[in-house]
């Protein structure tokens, strides 16, 4: 079930944390304005309860994401599916950065017309640190940005209210909301991208980290040992991200004289190509041994990692699940799930569409 | 300041995260039970506010630790201070165990006296994995116990209340009560010992983990990647344990024909022996990777170390500093405090002591 599936005002107290009498309140405020409706009589034990469903039409969400080049912007509905789309380049320049996907903000609203209800908010996922109000992006190497207002310009250019977050942090935050993790209070996932990263509901809520910095797996040291430890763009050595992310994986391609494609590398590997099978067995053994220390660490429900289908597939993902499941603590009857999952070129932009939703669906009781 | 500090009312609300009327109704019946008092009236910004105290004879708790061979039981007052204490050798079966604490129980409150209050509860600090109701010892290799019902045979021979924790989990509550980090809402705290144990507190409340085993930072893959990874106990190779735990440093030093006494090590080191600062310099190094991994995926406020003092002073703790320093991602003004603190014989029996205090100052408010 996720998050948004059919539930009654008790299973909406617990996952809200609030009690009976505020969720009372909350759902008929809810049912005015025509978010909720309630649906059927459902008997258990005691009272029957009514199911309340979310309503399709309830209104729409705009997800942003910046996460990688080309920039993705969608429309999505309260259950996260998508009902418009743009690819757009990601300007550098912020100001013309903002203007592209205004207009293309403009484009999907009125490519899903007034079916898709109003338009509540915008959410965007943005590689970096971002300000503990989530208005704006502190810092970004990938971006190149240092203190823009994200928030103010967007909203300024588009007349909506903007929440802005992390990429890992909008990916979680999208499978609390829309995915089937949704029911977990404490799961944990993570990416693999140009660089790796992860983030962690606990309790039901993001955890941030005292600094606004968990969850930065893609330099954990983990090639610190060994005399081929690669640099960092970090600065440091051996980071994860210099042996697991894309970039790595094709670089490491390159210097074997092999085709720097993923795809085209997995089906070599899967071929038989020593080479290929060296370094793709290399990347996911380094991942194996980060989910490792992740599961030690932390000893969440599951752990949902998102990567490259073609990676999913190849010996990259038998390799990973093998080299954790060997560094992980055995004990009877207790084991943490490691679900992998192709990640689409939609999911961050979805994921940041959430972040827009959680705030007109529960307002200030969002995580 | 001490989460048992001083505080007013509204502090209290703040750090039990209640409504100031519930907190009202609390300190009533806290200073109707003389456990607190009301100290002096503190004139700031809006109403005057009145400061409470902790009453020192309201109550005393007992603290059993199981961690290592001897057991170590104590007599606390409710702000941590030791009263009386006993030192007895942890006897493997489990009957006669708890007879041994039980007659030890009988001593500390007989030489504290009636000066100390009554008595209210027991903590026990083990290692292993515990129930979710903190009564059972599920399983622990350290004590060679498997379902060991703790709490329902020690309370039927003492006739108090008895609160049971694994030990690193025992050691950062008691550190929350009692210890300068209590007021942090989110820290981290490792030990080095014959294991290697970790814990968190995310805010406010400590993060056990879905299946309970959250920190278990001893079996963190650590040397995977070295030709020298040593098997560890545990069935893995290349764990940290098998590295920088005291065990792991003693049976490198025995190796390299050098006195296998940690003291004695470390003099050894400073006086420029090149096997001892190797054995160190390679323990403190993982140690320091190990806690960049756990700053880079958790980001507390801070972590607090506690080892032998002769461990702290030496190779050992600068190495570990410098490692730590060299993995984090820098970010600017941004810096997660390392407190190296020495582990003292007691440290604990007092962190399983406040979980007895815990229960009788919060009852089911804490954590």
């Amino acid at each position: 079930m996720t998050r948004l599936g059919p539930m009654s005002r008790t299973d909406l107290a617990r996952h809200l944390d609030l009690s009976k009498a505020s969720v009372s309140t909350f759902v008929r405020d809810l049912i005015g304005r025509g978010v909720l409706r309630e649906l059927e009589l459902v008997f258990g034990q005691g009272r029957p309860s009514v199911m309340l469903g979310l309503c399709s039409d309830a209104a729409s969400f705009v997800g942003i994401s910046l996460h990688a080049d080309p920039a993705t912007v969608v429309l999505a509905d309260p259950h996260g599916r998508v009902l418009a789309r743009r690819v757009l380049p990601r300007e550098a320049d912020p100001e013309r950065c903002f203007e592209a996907l205004a207009a293309a903000v403009a484009a999907v609203r009125q490519e899903a017309g007034v079916e898709a209800g109003e338009t509540a908010g915008i959410g965007v996922a943005q590689p970096g640190f971002v300000s503990r109000d989530r208005r704006i992006c502190l810092a970004s190497a990938a971006l190149g940005w240092v203190d823009v207002d994200v928030a103010g310009r967007l909203s300024a250019l588009t007349g909506l209210p903007v929440f802005i977050e992390n990429d890992a942090n909008a990916l979680i935050l999208g499978e609390q909301l829309f995915g089937p993790s949704g029911d977990c209070p404490d799961f944990s996932l993570v990416f693999v991208g140009d660089g790796i990263g992860s983030a962690h509901i606990v309790n039901g809520r993001l955890h941030r980290g005292h600094h606004g910095g968990a969850g930065e797996l893609s330099h954990s040291p983990i090639a610190f040992d060994s005399q081929n430890a690669l640099p960092c763009r970090c600065g440091n050595r051996g980071c994860l991200e210099t042996v697991s992310s894309l970039q790595a994986i094709r670089g490491a391609a390159r210097r074997a004289g092999l085709p720097a494609d993923i795809a085209t590398l997995a089906t070599l590997a899967a071929d038989g190509n020593p080479e290929a099978l060296a370094i793709l067995h290399r990347a996911g053994s380094a991942l194996g041994i980060a989910l490792a220390q992740l599961v030690q660490m932390f000893d969440p429900s599951q752990v949902v990692l998102m990567l490259d289908p073609a990676l999913k597939e190849s010996v990259f993902g038998i390799v990973l699940r093998q080299e954790m499941d060997n560094h992980v603590l055995r004990r009877s009857g207790v084991k943490t799930a490691l679900i992998l999952r192709g990640s689409e070129h939609e999911t961050f932009a979805t994921g940041a569409a959430s972040l827009a939703a959680q705030h007109y669906l529960f307002g200030s009781n969002c995580t």
